[in-house]
């Protein structure tokens, strides 16, 4: 009977691939297929938490949870191990250090910061992908206010902060560095005035595509707390002194020593090199999840682009589809290994979208398009982030993990 | 009445210059003096907890004291500013931001880092002085191991810290290290096997003229913990890539990010730049702690040298002998505005000397010749450092500030 097993490898344990494997692990008897789970680390970590780890308002160890907490490694193989490529007319995957064949792929590897060819982003700027990007964003932070104390002159540069995007990443980092100041301040001896914030967003507005008035009570609420916004204005270089910006034909250059990107993101580009069809880096996946050209690979979270027809926009990559495909994917290699022909179509469940602005500050808009604001909605996102944590982990990881101060 | 009052300013508000304030404060009459304390920052600190902090083992709050908490405002004035040069000749200090006259003056500003001309030490290596070169260190050494994360290749350089000097401050550094290490690797995701301490030496043995068998023993605790020692090596050269060392001829390069040069300190360089007779930095004070040339400056502290008639050696730059010399320079100063003419001699009062080794451990020699190891002598340390504490301000700051889990 073994030797029969098809072999499913899932790529990246992120939101997509760690949820298809959980999932996998429950629906498939001992006898349909064999998982093996590759991931680079040996924690999953919540990329939505990031931006908060990256201003050091919350600790990584918070964001991350081992693997084998959640995945029951006598059912599914895990291997700890690098993707340098992908072969699928061998159906092989290529590790840093060694290979695994298969005969069902899932790709879940996350998405890459985008920089748009701009130039020296690449080399000056931070982007905040992972628990170890978001740790070098925040030591930076705190290394530059400690230098201010010790540089010979004022250097401001050391001070000054430069978020390069309104979106989301953008405006929920830039709340929480709002909201750490004052800690860096105390800690490093720095005179709060000299501190400063700045958001610069190439597009006419922040938060593009978001509802008017709660985009208006964010900017209210972050230029309450100090943060300049530069909206309409393009980041033209980057280098080791700051950025050059843009704004109606004018120049301007930012002194700054803690520029962070966060204005874009792509597909990992592992996809693309290993030969898949994609489109602005992301793979045009079929309803079922499957990609144009092989019937035995399936594409979950950021590297995947599905059209909503409703709306003829791609669904964004949000960590609310990237689970939701994982439902899809496991729903249908189930249904492949068990050689049942019909594969479910993936049906996105929106649920709605919460912005965080920091502690207990949020906008919102819920799935009947009702507006949340400040308390409500703050409230809104620790429930949505507690309840993902109740289905990676169940309740014990919703009480190890999950944001129970809710109602202070 | 008021008129006549002569002026007494100190510089620095370090162990002689506060303790020397502190005293005024008590033994002067109100119609003796005004006494005015110059310091760069509004707090004091604990020069010899800052390996501490530098270590990242002891938060640099817990080391420094705000003056207002044991300096009497209405009774002594004082002046928040940095020292720039001392004309004596016209009894005058000039500072970053006015000017101060004195009819009597106190010099207390402490050491410098000595880098004995060592070519690119100045520029490349740290230094442990003061609240804000301490953490900057912290910040230093915590950044690169951040780095190490997301740095391309294997930069072992950046998990390796270099300690020049086996000193007191060179071994107690890097003891302090030795425990923060396994906390650093946690907290940075570094497999302890990759991080290298090291000490250099140029000496042939580490915490010259301390007893033989007590400097075994620390050697042997601090190789137990990993520290490499490399003594009668000298550094010949630093530069952004690490050090290069000498030994028996033979030279070899150690790439480290991470040098902390804690070799040699010299007297303030701002007394010798304003005129004052100095010996390798320091002022050969007479008897009396005034200097050679001028009855109305007395030096206090580090920037003070006097010799021993008993040995014919430099009493060491110590916390102990700067506070003992206080207390004779604020003795002689109350008998020169009262016109007495009989001025005391300094005669030190050697109570013996204890070496952290982090912790719970250390080494130390009492005043009666006796040999302390381990906890007994982390223990001496503690009552030490609380004695200070009790002098400086009292029971509520020894309780505040005191080292009181001696007996855990």
């Amino acid at each position: 009977m073994m030797m029969n097993k098809p072999n499913i490898v899932v790529l990246g344990a992120g939101y997509g691939g760690i949820m298809t494997t959980i999932k996998l692990e429950k629906i498939l008897g001992d006898n349909d297929a064999n998982v093996t789970l590759v991931n680079k680390h040996d924690y999953h970590y919540q990329t939505t938490w990031l931006h908060e780890n990256a201003a050091g308002t919350l600790h990584h160890d918070r964001t991350r949870i081992p693997i084998k907490d959640v995945v029951n490694f006598n059912k599914i193989n895990f291997v700890q191990d690098t993707v340098k490529s992908i072969e699928p007319s061998n159906k092989k995957v290529i590790l840093e250090d060694g290979e695994l064949t298969y005969d069902y792929l899932v790709i879940g590897l996350g998405f890459e910061s985008a920089t748009f060819g701009i130039e020296g982003l690449k080399e000056h700027a931070f982007s905040i992908y992972s628990i170890n990007s978001a740790r070098l964003i925040r030591e930076h932070i705190e290394y530059n206010f400690a230098r201010y104390t010790t540089e010979p002159g004022d250097r401001r540069d050391l001070l000054t902060i430069v978020v390069g995007g309104a979106g989301f990443t953008g405006i929920e980092f830039i709340a929480e560095i709002a909201n750490r100041v004052p800690e860096l301040c105390q800690e490093y001896d720095i005179d709060p005035e000299k501190v400063r914030v700045m958001n610069v967003e190439a597009g006419p507005a922040a938060l593009a595509g978001f509802d008017e008035e709660l985009v208006e009570y964010a900017m209210n609420r972050l230029e309450e707390k100090g943060v300049e916004f530069r909206l309409g204005t393009m980041i033209k270089q980057c280098n080791e002194n700051g950025i050059l910006v843009e704004k109606d034909g004018e120049q301007e250059t930012i002194d700054s020593q803690n520029v962070i990107w966060a204005a874009g993101v792509t597909g990992n580009s592992i996809v693309e090199e290993s030969g898949f069809e994609v489109s602005r880096g992301r793979v045009p996946v079929r309803e079922d999840l499957r990609t144009p050209d092989h019937d035995n690979v399936f594409v979950v979270g950021d590297c995947a682009v599905l059209f909503n027809p409703e709306t003829e926009r791609p669904y964004p990559p949000t960590a609310q589809i990237a689970m939701q495909m994982a439902d899809t994917a496991a729903h249908n290699l189930k249904q492949l290994v068990t050689n049942s022909s019909e594969l479910e179509t993936f049906k996105p469940n929106l649920q709605g979208t919460v912005a965080s602005l920091g502690h207990t500050d949020a906008i919102g808009v819920v799935f009947d398009g009702k507006k949340l604001y400040g308390r409500s909605a703050s409230i809104m996102k620790k429930v949505i982030d507690n309840r993902y944590l109740l289905k990676l982990g169940g309740i014990g990881l919703m009480l190890k993990k999950g944001k129970l101060d809710m109602f202070r």
